[in-house]
């Protein structure tokens, strides 16, 4: 974070996020923000929800996938495009390939949950299945990319796919107005660099935090030694959050966030079933975590000590997608 | 259905609806429609979801109860209320009651499910427990009437009541426009009444639907045979449509009223886990019985044959609730 690179605007700019939001917003839902009174009392905050999970696709994922599929020429089009994802992001890719008639192919860890892949499937996605390794699905998507001539659509080291997950945390606080503070998931920080991106272009003083399960930190290694952290695999039951930064989304995250809270899984689990239980929505686990933090009164009285205005605090939470199977959730 | 009773404006008057909207609009949530491409294409129609189980305890149940509560006077509501029900109601009377200030008393099937047991109990509703038999709620509920002089709040057989139910569908057509048909569970009748009272007088030609469990299929014997039929006990896995119509309830029915649609449980818990996992919301099987009908092509063709408009088929349903206790799900 030197002076030289804090002067430069950060990419993708306000104007690209604009731009993504304008293209998008034909194709895609703008999800509700839910409130709950019984979670609003166990936090002691205003807690203002982002329904990206009643997204289409149910994740967030569409924003960005629709954004890069819909930037690009015809004629890169025509060859189809490729990419790789444990679910979310191959389930929108594979969308949003349909809805612009060319072909996708999707590299998939082979643990990832069969709900997932059988969404891909229905919207017509090629799927090729690899080890449950960042690596080996970096291979495999480069091997698809020299046969084919796809374009790849990195499903989150890329401008277009980050300006396009920007524009969930935009909409919502065009619905809130001023938030104290802003929690997201983060995994490969798409989403996370997308959300402090708008947010704190909307809003410069915002606290914008990331959650990450504990049995895969290495977003918050990263920040902590300020050096990208890689992680080659997990068994975390958030199963959209195994992924690691890249430079790109690791650059914004070191420069615009507050902090990482790290979330173990049986928090995971319990707010999850809070979630199901007061708001009525279904959220996966990666989804969930983003609850988990606010449920602890230290994380309450950081974001309270850090905030520049006073008044109820008010913190918006983005959950980011509802893609679990039905026939094997985590409640006891 | 004679003349001279279809000539007399029912109560309640669309002016009672009017004012039971104002009354509760502040202290209630206006509930999302949400939409599902792929349920859109499974059915062949395009559907409008209003969802109750989004609403504040999780039910429409406080539309009536808190439309009730807050009409009685503050004589009338120094003395608390009592009331009976299997659960919504029961949650709905309850928090009402909470934020007029005054006791509620509530009698409650012992095979209540606990979460709704207790959600009563966390709005400060004051339990007993009964025989699960609709005659044993009753006796129950004026025993407690006749010892504390607290108003009794019919969970149905009561225009305040109705009128607070009618307001979902309200609120559903203003947003979405003209609809074909609007499909609502049916259990005593208060939700689905009211939603026909407020559909018929927004859009006269609107055909409207119940949806009943063929496990406890009073409302569906009363309408076939002109003559209101009790049930005296149903073990459906809908636990919310186990009453049975008031006389209140079934003269509207008879007059407003395309049909009845008889539902299995398979056919329940089927469109319980696609909604589900298509539109991400947590419905309870009493709520998720208004999609199963039109899962089937004979209900499209039944009501694209009944249409007085052309053009695409556009169907209401309203989800009413979502408590169910994520323990013990009937996913397989």
């Amino acid at each position: 974070m030197s002076s030289t690179a804090s002067s430069q605007p950060q990419k993708p700019t306000w104007d690209a996020i604009e731009a993504a939001h304008e293209r998008i917003a034909p194709r895609i839902h703008r999800t509700p923000v839910l409130r709950s009174g019984t979670l609003d009392a166990m936090c002691g905050a205003e807690l203002f929800f982002k329904c990206e999970n009643l997204q289409k696709t149910g994740s967030f994922k569409i924003r960005g996938a629709t954004n890069a599929i819909f930037s690009l020429s015809d004629e890169e089009a025509s060859r189809g495009i490729v990419t790789h994802s444990s679910g979310n992001h191959a389930a929108a890719v594979s969308c949003a390939a349909a809805w612009r008639g060319i072909p996708a192919w999707i590299v998939m860890p082979k643990n990832a949950p069969a709900v997932k892949c059988r969404a891909v499937e229905a919207y017509g996605g090629k799927i090729t299945f690899c080890e449950p390794r960042v690596s080996a699905r970096n291979e495999a998507a480069a091997r698809i990319q020299a046969e084919t001539g796809a374009a790849m659509i990195h499903p989150y080291d890329d401008d277009s796919i980050i300006a396009g997950q920007a524009t969930a945390a935009k909409e919502l606080l065009e619905e809130t107005g001023e938030l104290h503070a802003l929690l997201a998931p983060v995994s490969g920080g798409g989403l996370l660099s997308g959300s402090a991106l708008s947010a704190k272009h909307i809003q410069p003083e915002i606290r914008v935090y990331g959650c990450e399960p504990a049995k895969a930190d290495d977003a918050y290694r990263s920040i902590e030694t300020g050096t990208l952290q890689s992680l080659e695999s997990s068994d975390t039951i958030a199963d959209g959050l195994r992924a690691s930064l890249a430079p790109r989304t690791f650059a914004i995250l070191q420069k615009q966030l507050a902090g990482i809270f790290l979330v173990s899984e049986e928090e995971i689990v319990y707010a999850m079933a809070l979630i199901w239980e007061r708001l009525k929505v279904v959220t996966e686990p990666s989804s969930a975590i983003a609850l988990a933090p606010v449920l602890k009164p230290e994380t309450i009285q950081l974001i309270s000590r850090d905030r520049s205005r006073p008044g109820k605090l008010k913190i918006g939470i983005i959950l980011s997608g509802g893609n679990v199977d039905l026939r094997s959730l985590p409640f006891r």
